[in-house]
């Protein structure tokens, strides 16, 4: 294989053959292509565009020699959902439950914080005691026995992928919607899915925020699963607000366990019953058994039930469902007051979700330990009339420094105006093999 | 220096600062930036077009800590010649000495081969004996004992072009006009130059195939090379066929000789006196003065006499000068034949140079030993008219299998018809900061 003449081809904006692609990820693997022409080469393909082919070849090329998770023997349909990631967003956390408490099982493999979202494992990790890195055996007995894992990506799944993206992180070839869909569809696909859902945001809080190129990234994950046997559904979803109230990672789950209690706040569970219809569909449920099904494992406590055997299983400190005092609890607390009378225009989530990262809440490098106690549980809603004062949001931080980046960042989140609010629906449309449909 | 928003900003068609660049590759030749930053970084820089500041700016960037040659006390004004590479472009080996012997100092640093062209300095050392590796202390006394130096880049000169340039050459990122610019240039304003004449190849055998872009090479080496005070002038000369007759490093020795003695080739003599006068030009005579001294240094045989000088200084057998059968001799030598009657149309450089390389006589990787002894002496010329049969060139070959690399090659770059020959004119314009002059 003559590398750089690969990589010209591409660069002259020829395409490589799924053969190539294989070929070529394989030697990168065992680090016989080095990392400098492997990033030359992302960088052609970043601008000079990757075909459909092409993106299929990168997503088997990223799964590699990995593990590919096998069920046969679980007797139970076997379903993950994925977020392309945003600000509050813990749906995951009241997800995982709701659909394992229907019988469904949730081999879920989720990520850290990354650039201004929070990550699903750094919030589960803000219970106290709760282990993220379960090996497969673990994983293949928890499955078992109660239906559900809450896990991170173990190194035997998709190893390409995690060395290519350690790659891209640092070479500025990251937002390429073919790469980003072959990185995320390895992983998933790894999992041995009988079906996927995808929720990818759209808006200001969204890694994405053009809606073309979302709509594209769903369009071609969608290609990748239903090519490689996973049927898969996307949902566009909002993210030009916090979903939710709160912000930062124990914050965050302490409002999970208020969902899955029914207790709101009615976009988290709006959301989350929406991606578990779709769960529930692919699991071949039909839309009024989902519904049913979904509203009792509510309203039974066996949603909230399951998510105390999780915590128990993977070592958390279950207490915490019941009690969710027990979770780690910030130094200071403040409110923060509208600085003026009027109408509530946006709550812009990039500033909130950088704060937090700032706030101690993220990291900024590889080596920051993320702090789970700060954050914001922010009130306001966009059209939502205040007068002067009104309280608006809680601070949760560390020290005065923090409080001041997030005094500084909710002053410039929340924008007032006399004007009507624009907000995007909570779910603006479902796509699917059949197509595109606005909901 | 946080290199990935660099590289992002780069990516999406912007530009780093001089400052910027310069911080760059120093920490790149410290180590501290590695290898696939820059990979990702250039091949962003190739598809997104680099500024002529930032050009500027990666030329001092590549010259890095690098020596700077100084000839104060030389008494003598000091110009080098730098060629973009052909086939049969032996011109250095007639140049230097005999603008040395002018008077005029020349520190001809020079290259190996590269793809299908030959390399001046794996030219030389098919002399037995010719040392190209002069440190830079025997640099200067050379110079200053006869005024002439063929050698190749030390170390201390342009180490980040050096370094740069090994990564450019593995990720398909060599045919940038700025980064070629700035490379080139690198290396010769390390010379300390009064002065610089560029040959710009074009044609089929010429590494940039389109003459607008030979043309806006040579513009940006003269932007560069008048910017940082070298007053640069660049002749744009033909490459769409071999130069002179004689392909492979022994053969084109042994014609370079030829022409210091003022027995031709025609072509190679025309091209050297073009390049010789403005070496002179630049050196401070006119042009009457350079045309009466090249005139006289060629048939007094001081110009032989300068290369039989070079050529003992450098610890080579000067006897080759009067006897070429020195040098080491082909084991098979064969005629090509014509294989029909007709009108050569054209001779294909690049295919001849091609075969060169597969005969032995460059390399195809860097671990590669050069045969000096194998390559063409070619006797066909666009315009001929020719008998079948007739002979058209003479091949040098080690082995049966490079005889039949040699002839194949010859059956394709021989081209024969009825029509008339279309050849570019031997020099085919003059490119100074004053503006572009068709000749």
């Amino acid at each position: 294989m003559f590398v750089p003449g690969l990589i010209e081809r591409k660069r002259d904006g020829g395409a490589l053959t799924p053969d190539e692609w294989r070929g070529l990820l394989s030697e990168y693997a065992a680090g016989r292509v080095p990392d400098y022409q492997l990033a030359a080469l992302l960088m052609a393909g970043f601008l000079q565009g990757f075909t459909r082919e092409e993106a299929a070849a990168l997503l088997d090329g990223m799964m590699g020699e990995g593990a590919r998770l096998d069920w046969a023997g679980l007797g139970r349909p076997v379903v993950d959902k994925h977020s392309t990631g945003g600000v509050g967003d813990k749906v995951s956390l009241v997800l995982a439950p709701l659909v394992a408490a229907c019988g469904v099982a949730v081999p879920m493999m989720s990520g850290r914080g990354l650039g201004h979202t929070g990550g699903t494992l750094d919030k589960l990790e803000s219970i106290p005691g709760f282990r993220t890195g379960l090996s497969l055996a673990e994983t293949r007995a928890q499955m078992e026995r109660i239906g559900c894992v809450l896990i991170g990506q173990t190194p035997e799944i998709a190893p390409v992928d995690k060395k290519l993206y350690a790659l891209r992180d640092v070479t500025a070839t990251v937002e390429s919607i073919p790469l980003i869909a072959a990185s995320i569809m390895s992983k998933k696909l790894s999992e041995g899915l009988h079906g996927l859902v995808l929720d990818v945001k759209l808006g200001s809080g969204a890694f994405i925020t053009d809606p073309a190129r979302s709509r594209e990234l769903a369009e071609v994950m969608i290609a990748l699963g239903e090519d490689r046997g996973c049927p898969t559904v996307a949902l566009l979803t909002a993210m030009d607000r916090p979903l939710g109230r709160a912000c930062g990672n124990a914050l965050e789950v302490e409002e999970s366990i208020a969902a899955l209690r029914g207790e709101g706040p009615e976009d988290l569970l709006e959301v989350t019953m929406a991606e578990a219809v779709e769960m529930l569909l692919l699991a071949g449920r039909d839309a009024r058994e989902a519904r049913r099904d979904l509203d009792t494992a509510l309203s039974s406590g066996r949603a909230l039930d399951m998510l105390r055997e999780i915590i128990e299983a993977q070592d958390g400190n279950p207490a915490v469902v019941d009690d969710p005092a027990i979770l780690p609890q910030a130094a200071l607390v403040e409110v923060f007051a509208a600085p003026r009378a009027g109408t509530v225009l946006q709550v812009e989530p990039r500033a909130i979700g950088r704060a937090v990262v700032q706030m101690g809440g993220g990291r900024q490098t590889v080596d920051d330990v993320v702090d789970p106690t700060v954050g914001f549980v922010i009130s306001a809603r966009p059209g939502q009339r205040v007068e002067r004062g009104e309280p608006l949001a809680s601070i949760y931080a560390r020290d005065e420094a923090g409080l001041r980046i997030a005094e500084d960042a909710l002053g410039r989140a929340i924008r007032f105006g006399e004007g009507a609010a624009k907000a995007l629906p909570l779910v603006v449309a479902r796509i699917s093999a059949n197509g595109y449909e606005t909901l």
